[in-house]
Order: C-alpha cells, then structure tokens, then sequence
C-alpha cells in the first residue's frame, strides 16, 4: 500500500464531495468568503472532536448531538462570528442553520454539521447568514477550485488558506483523504483551536471513523499551541463517503493505511497553523527526551512551548536558552537540573546542568527551530510544534476585534 | 494600634539598617547600579521565600541552606546576572560573595544572604561583582536616599524604584515595616518573580517571621502575574533586628499589627511590580466569585489573568469579554455557562450566561481595570493583579537579551 501525496489537494480530491462558498458580510475584516458549505453527495459516516472549554459554543453543542452519524450529508460553516455565550437564541441560530441547509440538499436538519469561528458573544445576524447559506449553495461544484475557495472562506486572521489531501494506493482500489482548516489565534492542544473539515471516499463504519479520528486529533492538533488558548468552538470533524468503493475494517492492513493517510493529513493541516500562527515568522518543534512518563514530557514541552519569553526570545533569535530551562523548572515536573541538556538544532548549549558555552545565534536565525530538551530520568518523550510571539501577534489581537 | 504610611518610605525607614549601593559594570542595559547591599546593625532574625522553579538559581539554593537564622546581618545582590544554570562554579560564587560580605561587615559567610536577577546560564563575573561589593560597602549609609539608591540599584527593566514603608504605633512603642522590591517580565504566582527585601525593627522570633512572611507572600506575591513564567530567582527575604525594642509575641494584637503592616507593605509592592509590567500600561484586577472552592477560584482567576488574548484586549481598550469566559471555560474548573455572570468596572456584559448587550469600551480606556466572574456555584472567591499584553513588552523581551 502506498500514500501519495496530491498536489493542490483538497476536501473535494476524494471523490462524491462538493463545494461551495459564499460572503456574506459576517467577517468585516475581510470579503473573500466567510460561509462554506461541503456537501457529500450520498450519506457519510461522520465523526467529530470538539473543545474542551467548558463555554463550548452553540454549534458545537449541535454537533455533539448529531454525531457521531452514518448519514450525514453537508457541514455548513461561517468565519467572523463564533455563536458562542449566545444563550438559547445562539442554539436556535444552528438549527436555523442546519435546516434551511437540510431544505436546499434534501436531508434532516441532523444530517447537517455546522460550526463557527469569530467573535465571542454577539448573536449572529441571521438575515447575512441566511443569504450566505443560500448564495454558497448555488456555487457548489466538485472541482478542486470550489475546495479552495471554501478553505478560504473559512479564514479569520489566517493570511492563507490550508488544505492537504493523499492518495492511498490498495490491492482493492484506491482512496483518498482530504482536508482544510483554519487556525491563526487560540491555538493550544486539548485540542487546538481551528475549525478542521476532512473527508474521504473510503467507506468507514462510523465506530472505526471516530477512533481513527481521535487517535489523529492526539497526534496533530493536540501537538500544536500558539498561545495556550483553547477556544470556544474548536472543531474538526471527518466524513466518509464511501465514493471509492474501498472498505475499510475495524483492523488489519487496510485500517493501518486509513489511519495513516488520516494522521498525515491532519498533522500537515496542524504545522500549517503554526506557520501561520498569527504574527507569527517561525515554527518551533520542542522535542521533550528522557522523561519519566510521556505525561511529564508532555507538561514539559508545554510550558517550554507556551512560554511568552521563550517565544519572544524566537522571534528575536535570542539563543536565551534560559528560558528555556526555567519553563522546564516550573512546569511542575519534578526535573532534575543536573541531568537536563539543551540542543538547539544542533548546538548542545546546556549538557548535564552546565552551559557548553556554545552560542546558538545562527541557529536561533533559521525560521524552522528544533528545541530539545534531554531530562535524563527515562525513556518516555513528547513534542510540541509552536511559534514565536511577535509585536504584529499583540497589534492583531490587541486592535482587531475578533 | 495605628498603621501609618511612611511618605517615601523604604527599608532604612525601620531603624537599625544601612544600605548601600554601586555600579560594577554587570548590568550592560543601565549604569545607575548592579550591586546593593542592605546591613543590620545587630545580628537579625531572617526569613525567606523562594521560587518553586526546579532551576533554583546558586543563590537561592545558598539562602535556602542558610535560612531561617536569627544571627543573620546583611543582603548582598546583584542586577544583571541570575547566576542560575551556572552549576559547581556558580555555588562557589555565591559562597564567595557571602564570604566577602562577611569579612567587610564583620560576621560569619553563614550570616549574609544573597539574591541575584538577571541572564541565566552566565557565570558571575566575580572580578566585577568583587569591586561592586566593596563600592557598595564604602557607600552604607542610614539615610532615606542611600535605601532609594539601593532600590535603583536592583532594578533590571524596572523603570522605576519600588519601595514601601509603614509605622506601627503600639501601646509599648512604635516599630517600622519597609521594603524594596524589582520586577518588570517573569512575574507569575507561586511565587512572583523579582526580588523582594522588607526590614523591620520590630524583635520578631524566626519561626514568628517565617510564618508571618509565608502568610504576607501567599497574599501578595502570589497574587500577582504577568506571563506565568516563574523565574529560577524569585527571593523575599525579611530582616527583624528589633532596634524599635518591640517584641513581636507569637499570638495576640500585636502579632496582628505585625502581620497586618508586613501584608501591607508587601502587597503595596507587588501591585507596584504589576504596575511597572514589562511594556504594561495598565493594571488588571481578576476577581472571580462565586465558586465552589478557593482553588477553583484561583484556578479561574489565573486563567484569565494568564490570557494572552485577553491581556491584549486590555492593551487595546477592546471590551472583549468573550476572551474572558473562553479562558475560563479552559481553566479546567467545571464552570457552568448558565450560571456565570461577568462585570467590567461597573458594566455587567454578561448576565448568567446571556450577553446583556453593554458596551464597556469606555471602561476598558481606564487604566485600572477591574473584571469580575461571579461563577454562581458556590461562595469561594481568588484575586489576581496583572496587566496588559502590550507591543512593547515583545519589543523588549525579543530584542533585549535579559
């Protein structure tokens, strides 16, 4: 079996999938789109991973009930206002939504997902909403182009659109896995922020869909952070068409290669993020080595990555590697100083609790930095993607309503 | 009793103490002092507090062995360099610089504490911190000014001295309280960064003023934050040399005075230490009520205080409460929606989970700030200062090597 990628994929590279788009004037900060509709053309196996804020917004309330489905048809989604702290009009607005789409494709109002991204609190303006529902209707199309234009339509600060798909080569036929997502702010693992629409043509009984998606969720969003928030309506959901005529099984060989082309779809979708981070010039692995349990190299990777300091730090190619160890010091692992190395790429700067006085300056230049973090306690690792933490971030966040 | 403010009140303000100060050439980003040193008359009672941080830096270590003492004498520290991740070379440093202080003072290496703020994994220029010692011993001086200069020589990005004294007025005669304290970036609960220095004249017992100084801590210090980072040198240390010939006992009214005047001046500093924030324009109250438990309250508190997202929404005068429920709902405490009700200043914008449709965006202009969370599941409540996210903070913690 083999997994090829497919240049210029997106949602609609498996087959039985259309597009469209439409804007509306929800977003205000930009006119490119801001309603995507993805419609499947049969019913769809569908799963979902949500927020773990406990404000968890009004679509996602809706798609917690609906899912997981195996005969789902269309998820509507609108950039620019969140639907989240909206109370009871706020529920009512989604299953506005998700009817009048019901009415336009042909299916019940929980065949339909809907989800948000924009704007915490202000209820949604349901006249702009109702045209751009049907205006993205009318476009729908299953080129490659339609696929494009929805990911861009989903945007908030994201200065470009992100879509990945594969192509998955089996001795019974061939299926692919597409993807976008939208990302920039609130980006922190549990899961990451970002609304993440995926599909494919294999067929994927509803149980193994969202296992398989669970497990890709905890290798790709859940591996990111920006800021540490952890939004309102984080969203990423799967349908599974069946288009190909490819079956996948509960286990074996076929399962593996689904899971697969899933994890590297989604973990492409998740690094774009981060190199669009808002403000954002640089994308940081931190890789945590040596810890005790996957848990404590996971906490420690956190704080390392979700330091202010050491994000500034980045963005200023400040080898401070400082800052570095005193994330790790109060990440509330019980590290152990003297048996703690720092590599940045690949200049040990700190080897068993003592500098190396090597500088790390041109490192710290390159825009893809690679931060390891040896505890010396085990054998057990994590890693993180991040960015750095620039003024343009504070100006987006701090003069931008979003 | 009577509490009374001293007016430009600082450590020489209680009786008994001499400070003093010099430039050594440690500190590269200022020349108006790196090195300060604050003298007991007479052996002192000394208590501390230090960082959780597993990085502990050499001098915190070295205080940690030596504290609490009833014998103690002097307080050297230094600007520029945390002596931190300095490993074998770094304790001998710090032993070194106690034992200089000693043999100039008169009294054993044991008796004098010493903190250090500044660039971590830097090796003390001892030749420079040797000349720096011994300036700042031949400038001690009883005088207010020499207690300002101290202040001024342990700043690093501080833009201002932070100092604080009060006058206790008992029925057996009148004691002092004063302090010094730095701040600027690295400011996090448990406890805040920077270093912190308060001298009494008051006879404390060492067990009394350990106790009193945890108490002071945990509602000061600790209730203040800037970007969760919690550095590897975070020191309170208190002095009691009890030249006032009052006792402090360790129960009754005058032990209340005590602590009341040790808490006053201490908080009295922290909320200085917000104020002067790295780039920080603003000063923020959190005030979450309502909650189940003290913790969960705290746990809320911080989670918006820490906000990014909301930190900068203060720095841009944007009334967006929604950053301020979402960083609740991910403060992992099981708020509920529909119970919690948020206020800015005086503008409730958020009504048992339904936007009431109030602008605070006059409110937020102001530069004190007040938020309050009303949880509505229980009458447990936390307070946390902070401030705002501000472009200038990234400025100067990217291109300024600290």
């Amino acid at each position: 079996m083999k997994i090829v990628r497919v240049e210029n994929g997106n949602t609609l590279s498996p087959a039985g999938f259309q597009a469209g788009s439409a804007y509306c004037g929800i977003q205000t900060t930009s006119t490119e789109g801001d309603v995507a509709l993805l419609l499947s053309d049969g019913p769809a196996a569908a799963a979902g991973l949500f927020t773990t804020n406990r404000f968890a917004a009004a679509p996602v309330q809706w798609c917690r009930e609906i899912l997981p489905a195996s005969g789902t048809r269309a998820i509507v989604a609108n950039a620019g206002n969140a639907n989240a702290c909206t109370g009871e009009q706020g529920r009512q607005d989604v299953r506005a939504s998700a009817q009048l789409v019901a009415e336009l494709v042909g299916c019940a109002a929980a065949d339909v997902c809907v989800a948000s991204t924009g704007i915490i609190g202000h209820p949604l303006p349901m006249d702009k909403l109702t045209q751009g529902i049907r205006a993205a209707h009318a476009s729908l199309a299953a080129d490659g182009a339609a696929g494009q234009a929805a990911a861009r339509a989903i945007m908030t600060t994201d200065t470009r659109p992100k879509t990945c798909a594969v192509r998955v080569e089996t001795p019974g036929g061939t299926f692919g896995v597409g993807g976008m997502t939208k990302g920039a702010a609130m980006i922190a693992p549990n899961m990451a922020t970002t609304l993440c629409f995926v599909t494919t043509d294999a067929a994927v009984p509803v149980a193994v869909l969202q296992e398989a998606m669970r497990r890709a969720v905890d290798l790709s969003y859940n591996r990111i952070t920006i800021d540490g928030d952890c939004s309102t309506n984080d969203t990423a959901l799967c349908l599974a068409g069946g288009a190909s005529g490819v079956a996948v099984p509960a286990d074996g060989p076929l399962r593996d290669a689904f899971d697969e082309a899933l994890q590297e779809v989604m973990k492409d979708l998740a690094v774009q993020i981060v190199a669009d981070a808002e403000g954002g010039t640089k994308v940081v692995e931190v890789r945590v080595t040596g810890a005790r349990t996957p848990h404590e190299a996971g906490r420690v990777a956190r704080a390392i990555a979700e330091s202010q300091l050491f994000q500034c730090a980045v963005a200023g190619a400040d080898p401070n590697w400082g800052r570095i160890v005193c994330a790790a010091g109060y990440s509330g692992v019980n590290v152990d100083p003297a048996s703690t190395s720092v590599t940045i790429g690949t200049d040990r700067v700190l080897d068993k609790g003592t500098p190396t006085g090597v500088d790390a300056t041109a490192t710290m230049q390159g825009d893809r930095i690679t931060v390891q973090v040896e505890l010396g306690q085990g054998a057990a690792e994590a890693c993180l993607y991040t960015s750095d933490l620039t003024q343009e971030y504070v100006h987006l966040n701090s003069d931008y309503h979003t």
